[in-house]
């Protein structure tokens, strides 16, 4: 991989990345699902705020598939907003990848009750070639912070 | 266009819109002109959060100065923050290209009256060479979210 | 200094203040350290939001170890998030470049009193290579608001 391809490579993943964000908040589960590998995983044991997850696998997907209906659910009834900054991305191989991405993310359910999340954290990954184009493989975030609102009377 | 002219343009165009977004917070006008091709369109028709401006022509700035004149009078008597996250560029010829950029914006009016207003969206947007350099040709900004807060006690 | 070597350039300062900010949240003061070079300055005199600190010699860290103090000092107590938009780089030879980039930060701090600030701004900057890697070697911040929270009550 000559150097033009090396940046060609990086900037391919950096709009994978922001694919991924922009299919979640508008909610396209079709597109998103192409984001990531057949077999991803998508660990966010440490993404609650909640220490009682963290050792939880009900926080780790594993497909493809589990991780669109997994993301789904998780924002069911709500809107969303998932920015990413400052994406550090490092080709390994002319097919693998790993990179580190800081986010920001606000969701704010309105059924089956009214509840909202504010967090900031990290995503630690790694990219393949899969079909021709470079995916989400692993995806692990962390946390700086996460603020949460749980009106538990709603709606539901 | 070989592959480092390709990149090149993606960071040009990029750069533009960083541009963009400082120009209008530092409220540089004469500045942020040159960000636009002489008959840009400006489209902030879904930005608002109203229904009734979705089919509002005033909401519809066209031509480089009519812009210009639609943003700074828009954030007359505020400060305002305005951040691009996840820029995607796709360059379609040498002086024609495409993207999307996640955006999140925060304008605080001291005057005429308080209020506020924070949101969160997209731009849509064409960019074309015009004079030797990239600048944004057409921009249409959808929103997933806005908040606002109208005093409307003021002291207009 | 070729056109690839140019944008793998632009590509370098831009994840290094993407580490920047990351070392910064993580508070891994050692790592931070690396970021710049080694007679580094690092002036904040505009980012408190307040007037007092505009000729204050105190807001000026001189040298890669003063500034890593400075900052850790700063946010002792506290949880952060830092984030970058944007980052306007133009390479101006082969070891120099210059750039700006906007910027949002929050900061809460717990002890020894409760406090907390959330501002948004810009960081004009001149970059180096030293050592065969590209590193901050000045950074001024500007802002464009800062709101600050000061519970004066405190645990201290």
């Amino acid at each position: 991989m000559d150097l033009p391809q090396e940046l060609k490579a990086i900037d391919e993943i950096r709009q994978l990345k922001s694919r991924y964000f922009r299919f979640v908040d508008t909610k396209d589960w079709q597109q998103l699902a192409m984001v990531f590998c057949r077999d991803a995983i998508f660990d966010t044991r440490q993404a609650s705020g909640l220490a009682s997850t963290a050792d939880d696998e009900n926080y780790v997907a594993r497909g493809r598939d589990a991780i669109v209906a997994y993301i789904s659910q998780s924002l069911q009834g709500s809107s969303s907003v998932h920015h990413g900054h400052g994406h550090e991305v490092h080709i390994d191989s002319a097919d693998e990848a790993h990179g580190i991405v800081a986010m920001e993310d606000l969701v704010k359910w309105e059924a089956p009750r009214r509840a909202s999340l504010h967090g900031y954290g990290h995503y630690h990954e790694l990219y393949r070639v899969e079909d021709g184009a470079w995916r989400l493989w692993r995806s692990t975030l962390t946390r700086l912070r996460v603020e949460t609102d749980l009106d538990m009377g709603g709606t539901g």
